[in-house]
């Protein structure tokens, strides 16, 4: 039972923070334990989210539901009462739509057909006619391996990525690392070597029978070839009855499709720093999710985060010096469109971006940021630590911040990207499937969660960098 | 994505642990690597905690199921492998059972009642014959404010504990500690003065339907009268409905009962150091668990974890030096005979204990350890930290270690206590209700848990202290 205001303070007037001076750092203290009052006695982070994954659920760019999502925004950005403005910031985005028809199942020797779960990746092209299409199986572990393969071993087969997560690395993130480029570029070069399709373990370390969908690119690929996802069950149990069966076959079926491009937006809310009015501190998460599941993890909690980032400074009295923007992104998942209008919209109006905060990683307990910045920023940004690490976001990394945040960094160079950081070992196990739903989301950590933005935007507010 | 190894070596050869040789550094580097590589892949806590939860579930000291707990244990730690021995140390544990009859309901003025959840607080008595006991309530905040109500205002009634959650409070632990002494005391407080018996809003800052229980003590209390906890919800909704009508009814039924006490066991394994044998480290969990639920996350977890720390060790080959107990220790909810029978044990036995630790408080992402030990013995446990930290197991934080090993910290005076630090946001949502399941536990989670308590014995077992 740690007493945490005398461990703040002690922490503060010894650390390495010791270089601000005391009065200022105690009002600091202070004024974060404002912050997070509001967000764990009256946090709103919760609530907005019920409504996004229950009321509106699944939206994939340029589907209603993200149009829907957009108009929730809006409005919700509105009602928070935190922002001068509130607006809608258009781009075109790619616009694929599942289909109805989507089933696996493996054909063994005696023509009796076992279920696999599947589903299409997204981007994928449906199987031809959107009927079933049946081929034999070639299992590999991976791109290099297919590559090995001759071109009789290929041609006329299904090529089956199947190398798992690799359990042994701490942070799971880095196990969707090493395997996503299966489901990336797995079907283009299954197309490239002649196979009808590609079957691609879910990227997770679960063992369950939720496939995962998430993008596929064909690149400049000649030939498109399906590519699905096969819940991990269903990949064990395929690479399992291959064993005792070479010959089997696989029949997929998937009437996925892309259509022409639809009008969407990023909702941008803004409020103006009262001394530094032109340098911009952005913070946001993607509106846009898979379409099959609610969205909650992925991106539900970084969308509501980030507006209640805004809303918490401005219910402690605390008008940031800066001006901060909270962009709900739109079209992450497959395209970053909204990313790349945000940031094109700003080297056009050479714009002055301070930094940068994306929440994409989840909505559990808070465990810092990860931070892209010169060694001399890093060190400035580290003598926070002191004041972010009661509230169990005092761990500040280097590292990866942000997709929708990247194009920006690219065009106007931010001095400092951040991306909030939270415990990881459950987010792998939903990711991009139907069970990223609301009821994964744990209200005090996603609330803890908004703490620690508002926290970080205040500071960034006040002492720049 | 953040490359572990690298960063572990640096963090090595820089930080407060360059006090140690860097080649011993790297040595103890690479035997965790290979301590957390058989936790993660070949972790074995996830299947026995499986088994505890489902097949015997909740087990409370005195009840068959806990006699078959000490069963499981005893066969569990002799199929790891890992012990040179495996015993039971047999100790007298109070048995209190629920009984079929456990029923709230609020009495309006036009008498309908409307349900409220409740369950008994353990050790309770019953309602008089196990029959409806009716009566008005006085809700208070605390123990103190029942202490300033007339007699006259308490006689005869329900003295309800309403006092919530402080939810402002980063450590939902903390909140715990500040709210119980309405459950640990209320009841007999009630009694003292006067009341029938004592409503006690439960212990937790989830808004839901589950009564959460944990012991009650009388203390000497002349007058025993029931104790029950109420949802939050219902809690909330007898706030409300005494505001419009204070003159509403309570109609409680609780059957339970204290039974004469029961012979019970702690289950012993150990391992004997190979150069010092005679300096104990012991490690251990509770195996009784409240009766309402499987009793997963308190404290199966700690359970499982203490075995599997001695297992990863040796299936790691790392024999180590000094002498390793787990202990599984029985009756922690309503006693903890089974914690002052160990250490009784030892002190007859004039054992030599170097350290002992405990994992009582869930099985989630772990943080590190809390750390009772002079400031000496704390400076070099916490030169650990950098071997630590990229197993996210590397903070070290003065504070309680546990209630199973404080009896032996009397007795026997280890130089240092550790408490297994995880998250704990999400525990007090589910602890000692029925809610406390093994769908609640990520096997990740629990096994980097389990990775965290073997290296840090390791470390002991090598460095000694």
């Amino acid at each position: 039972m740690r007493l945490l205001p005398s461990l703040l303070l002690a922490g503060l007037l010894s650390g390495p923070a010791a270089a601000q001076t005391a009065p200022a750092l105690k009002t600091d203290s202070l004024n974060l334990r404002k912050i997070y009052d509001e967000a764990l006695l009256r946090g709103q982070s919760y609530e907005n989210l019920r409504y996004l994954c229950e009321r509106i659920g699944g939206r994939l760019a340029g589907s209603p539901q993200a149009a829907q999502a957009v108009e929730w925004g809006k409005v919700t950005m509105e009602k928070a009462g935190c922002y001068d403005k509130v607006y809608l910031q258009e781009c075109m985005v790619p616009h694929w739509v599942r289909g109805a028809r989507e089933k696996g199942q493996i054909i063994g020797n005696k023509n009796k057909g076992v279920p696999a779960a599947v589903c299409a990746l997204g981007g994928s092209v449906a199987t031809p006619g959107s009927k079933p299409l049946r081929a034999g199986v070639v299992e590999v572990q991976g791109l290099d391996e297919l590559k090995a393969l001759p071109d009789a071993a290929v041609r006329g087969k299904f090529i089956f990525f199947n190398r798992p997560f690799d359990d042994a690395l701490v942070e799971p993130g880095a196990a969707y690392g090493k395997a996503g480029d299966q489901r990336r570029s797995g079907p283009a070069e299954a197309g490239r070597r002649g196979a009808v399709g590609a079957l691609v373990r879910s990227l997770t370390a679960a063992h369950d029978d939720y496939p995962h969908t998430g993008a596929t690119n064909y690149g400049d690929t000649p030939t498109k070839v399906p590519g699905a996802a096969l819940s991990t069950i269903a990949a064990d149990q395929l690479s399992q009855l291959l064993k005792a069966d070479p010959k089997l076959e696989f029949e997929l079926t998937m009437s996925c499709q892309q259509l022409p491009d639809e009008k969407s937006y990023n909702v941008i809310g803004e409020v103006r720093g009262t001394k530094y009015p032109e340098q911009i501190i952005t913070v946001g998460g993607h509106l846009d999710s898979w379409d099959l599941a609610q969205g909650a993890h992925d991106d539900g909690t970084g969308v509501v985060q980030s507006i209640e980032a805004v809303r918490l400074l401005r219910a402690a009295g605390l008008r940031p010096e800066r001006t901060v923007r909270t962009v709900l992104f739109m079209n992450e998942e497959n395209g970053t469109r909204g990313g790349d209008k945000y940031a094109a919209q700003a080297q056009q109006n050479q714009e002055k971006h301070l930094a940068a905060i994306e929440s994409d990683g989840g909505g559990f307990t808070p465990r810092g940021f990860n931070v892209q910045a010169s060694p001399a920023v890093f060190q400035k940004v580290a003598a926070w630590k002191p004041l972010l690490a009661p509230y169990l976001a005092g761990q500040l990394t280097p590292g990866h911040a942000g997709t929708d945040i990247e194009p920006l960094a690219a065009a106007v160079h931010p001095t400092a990207l951040f991306g909030y950081d939270c415990d990881s070992q459950r987010y792998f196990d939903i990711h991009h499937t139907a069970a990223d739903t609301f009821d994964k989301v744990n209200k005090r950590e996603l609330e803890l969660g908004g703490g620690a933005m508002a926290a970080l935007i205040y500071l960034l507010g006040k002492y720049g960098l």
